[in-house]
């Protein structure tokens, strides 16, 4: 059994911002090259001549590296970043990356564009990724209304399908129950017809209460 | 409203091959540059050569492509592949991709690995992660089970936090009634304790059932 290996590291603000631009933006224009490696019609000889390109800028990028998984900064005013977060990281190259707007009481939105890599049935978006997507903006809702917590259970009902495309989420907290927060949301597609609704309850775990009481008398600030 | 473009397209066992080598191959070095973006800690100067490098790569592979969604082939044998899609899509490189393998009687397993680009919570994978690949799995063990069918409902109950690592999943049909089959599955992280618990229906929509009945006698089969 293997512990994972995570970075937890202070930056100042001119650091998260060369994060934000220049990795940020290598990010962004994998995801493209991502998208375009998945719809090429290039001939075979041309597709083998780019992959040894890859492999020649991957061992570019690998010489120094965070020795395990992204983890997490933050900022001295206390704010958390998870820039490597699968769905909103804006350095991890296959989050979307969403971007989630909150209004302080636990209503979260988001909008957004879902291509080819993100399909399951043809044309459709993945059900699975529904459920990803979903699992972050109801996460983000539940820390913004009630209490930031892991996911305890998830509820998907999906009632048709998705086409690929541009589409929304909208998530907020129904209610609140000692240490589990409660929060509904809905997939929406480009019509603004819900496909997905979605029941999630979230939980504070016992190790990060204990550490909050001990250390920290607030939750900490996520961006 | 749009509607997505995606393809459908029948090609010999040659070109499969091709795919799988080539197109494949290519995918599989671009999962490497995706992880190796998130972790690099080379100086900024040197992350924005990389960028345009890899924004003419996206421009070269882009000259011809798919128009749009990645969609399905289909070889003489009336195999369907789906190598686009986004959890078991070999030319997809976001996909991690998920290797299944079924008994013919509903029962899919998958071992895998999941690194730095799946995280969610410090060092653990994204909740939200093992919802998009169970769905998949859960998914396959209904066709394989019972009938293809898309997800009707998702259940997730997470009993305990998946570290990032070496995981593995296992699914089974539980029952089937009429169009729908109701699967049930685990998650589980590398010493083999169960992460997550999850129950899943698979409805075959009614598009597809008379679809199936006026053109085909039989379902697709599925790679």
């Amino acid at each position: 059994m293997s512990t994972p290996q995570y970075r937890v590291v202070e930056m100042t603000e001119a650091e998260v911002e060369t994060e934000r631009t220049v990795l940020g933006g290598l990010a962004q224009s994998i995801r493209l090259l991502n998208e375009a490696s998945l719809r090429t019609t290039i001939a075979p000889e041309e597709v083998a001549a780019i992959r040894t390109e890859v492999d020649r800028l991957t061992e570019k990028l690998s010489r120094e590296q965070i020795p395990g998984a992204f983890g997490v900064s933050f900022t001295p005013d206390g704010t958390v970043r998870g820039h490597g977060n699968a769905v909103v990281g804006l350095r991890n190259p296959i989050a979307v990356p969403l971007q989630i707007h909150k209004d302080g009481h636990g209503h979260a939105t988001a909008e957004f564009h879902l291509g080819a890599l993100y399909e399951g049935p043809p044309g459709c978006v993945h059900g699975g990724v529904l459920a990803l997507l979903l699992d972050q903006v109801l996460g983000e809702s539940a820390a913004d209304g009630g209490s930031p917590g892991m996911t305890g259970t998830l509820t998907l009902r999906y009632v048709r399908p998705t086409p690929l495309g541009d589409c929304s989420i909208e998530a907020w907290v129904d209610h609140v129950e000692g240490i589990k927060t409660i929060v509904r949301g809905e997939f929406r597609r480009d019509d603004g017809s819900t496909t997905v609704e979605v029941e999630g309850i979230f939980i504070l775990p016992k190790w990060a209460r204990e550490a909050m009481s001990e250390e920290e008398p607030r939750p900490p600030r996520f961006e």
